[in-house]
């Protein structure tokens, strides 16, 4: 995918129009939000996903809720009290991805930064906000690219898990990001893509991405990562995150963390890419993230159609934790972090 | 499912009625076989899958095979001739499960036997011997599930994948025949179905079983395994076997070994439960094994619908070894092999 060819989302008119992902790769759709509520149920039905992408989508969500409340007639102390409670109730559209309050943060801080600002202000500096985070995770995720790039042997192949690529983020991608900027600098790289069940958004997103940006590809069923490695079939692994504790244990999505010891049993490296956004210092190790777990019909379900008996039930937690330990490094816009600790990951943020 | 309620297959009349387990569990449907190359073709589209019930399949192909001859005016010489072409051509239906060429062998070994028979004779003694098969092989796995019960806690929660119950076998099951003893002694077990993509024999076979058998189960992705495990739910794995090399490395659907690595890492017994019909002393270790591969669009295409773009390419082998340091034990009718090796393979044939 080309620059801007297909955006994850962009603001037009006052307006958020978002991708709508669940429908890749057979159907290209925008769903126009033009409330926060529309955010909040777009990023809980997994309309837009992906750690970056979902804080940057509420951050245009607070910029709605400050045209919303202009609309109503609000005075700027009325408005400031509607964009708490906007704040408030998209922060909990989905638990696990830690850029969804850190972007709420920001236009909080934003909001207490200006206290003197008019209602026409606020949401032109809310507005402003949002476009300039969006700006910064793509231009975070360039950097990502290329100090992670290193990292990638002139020729290899290499492992990925769900979608860290373009759509999961601003654009560029984050794990994505590291296999793109590789190839840009011409090195010749496979990527093996998990289909990652249940939502299959390697099989939809990723495999989607990488073909259109003409990165030679396979498609894979998530069983599949040991025999792949086994038989010398992966030189590296690597992935996104959807929250990074302050000790550098890594939330990401469900088989992260089963690729995580199958690549240190086969002696792989195990990379995570990630902005300092995603970094939540207020958690301490990964035991105390919260495990967003989803319908079980995400699992019985598919193209409309029950796979298992009717009355089955699944467990489906969306995520898992992978221990510092078996991170070979995490990669930032600031830097590679190698065998991450708490000290380290403290670190990025002194710079 | 109680004894015979949905039996993986049955002889009638002369000719193989098998369950068509690619429409489970929303339709119950047999498939008449009424000469060998209809069972060919059953087990390749894998009307009928799992090692054993494939070699028991086999073993009525060969019946079928002698009745089409008798059929066709051939006398007892050109009978053998067209049962000679038939073994080649049914051992060859699937490359990985050895009861294929195991039951065909034995076939062959009552022809060698019997080299008097008339054409009477042999369409019978062929029939006899299916039925052998198959009455040993329910035999079998009622052995090997009363000796690997005793593995399982009074109360605990089991892991296992694909589908190694009544539905692989001639009925009762491998490693849900040990589960489903374990439940007959009154242990609590709780089961965990990994759904086991492509084909998902998990969430569509082993879950049915286990809910017209009245035993708890859990369906999940195949990616939740570690989570599963890291989080303390799963106390031990039990699996089936396609192939069991002559030191204890074992072949079974894609994804296993992914599992033995996961047991190893969290410390938690992983058990191999086939009867010896699955072992090859022909193959001398795992990597000698061929694993199949098969189409790409068992992966891309699901219900008809395709899920990643159009010309996406998947790899997808049905198989993967496990090497026999990551096994617990292989269960079988003869006895618990711990910690198994070349030496006590050999000692079960001996005995």
């Amino acid at each position: 995918m080309k620059k801007n060819e297909l955006p994850t989302l962009y603001w037009k008119k006052g307006q958020l129009h978002l991708l709508d992902q669940r429908l890749l790769p057979q159907k290209i759709e925008y769903r126009l939000c033009s409330s926060y509520p529309e955010v909040i149920a777009s990023i809980r039905e997994m309309v837009v996903r992906g750690a970056p992408a979902i804080g940057i989508s509420a951050a245009f969500g607070m910029a709605l809720a400050a045209r919303e409340a202009l609309i109503k007639g609000y005075n700027a102390v009325e408005m400031r009290e509607y964009l708490q409670d906007a704040g408030a109730l998209l922060g909990q559209a989905r638990p696990t991805a830690v850029n969804l309050p850190w972007a709420i943060a920001r236009a909080e801080k934003w909001l207490r930064g200006h206290l003197d600002a008019s209602e026409g202000d606020i949401v032109e500096g809310l507005e402003q906000l949002a476009l300039l985070i969006h700006e910064e995770d793509l231009a975070n995720n360039r950097l990502i690219g290329k100090k992670g790039s290193d990292l990638l042997p002139r020729k290899g192949s290499v492992l990925t898990h769900c979608n860290a690529g373009s759509l999961a983020t601003g654009g560029y991608g984050t794990a994505l990001g590291v296999i793109r900027a590789a190839v840009e600098q011409g090195k010749d790289i496979h990527v093996y893509v998990d289909e990652t069940r249940p939502l299959l958004q390697g099989a939809r997103i990723t495999a989607f991405e990488l073909e259109h940006e003409g990165i030679a590809a396979t498609l894979v069923t998530d069983n599949c990562a040991g025999h792949l490695m086994a038989t010398g079939r992966v030189d590296l692994v690597v992935v996104g995150a959807d929250r990074i504790a302050g000790n550098g244990d890594v939330a990401n999505k469900i088989g992260t963390y089963v690729l995580a010891v199958l690549a240190q049993y086969h002696k792989i490296p195990f990379y995570v890419a990630a902005p300092l956004s995603t970094v939540d210092l207020a958690i301490a190790a990964g035991k105390d993230i919260i495990i967003e777990e989803r319908s079980s019909s995400e699992v019985t379900h598919l193209n409309g159609r029950c796979m298992a008996p009717e009355d089955m039930k699944a467990f489906n937690p969306a995520f898992d934790i992978t221990p510092a330990k078996l991170i070979t490094a995490i990669i930032t816009e600031k830097g590679v972090l190698r065998q991450p600790d708490r000290q380290k990951v403290m670190g990025l943020f002194d710079l």
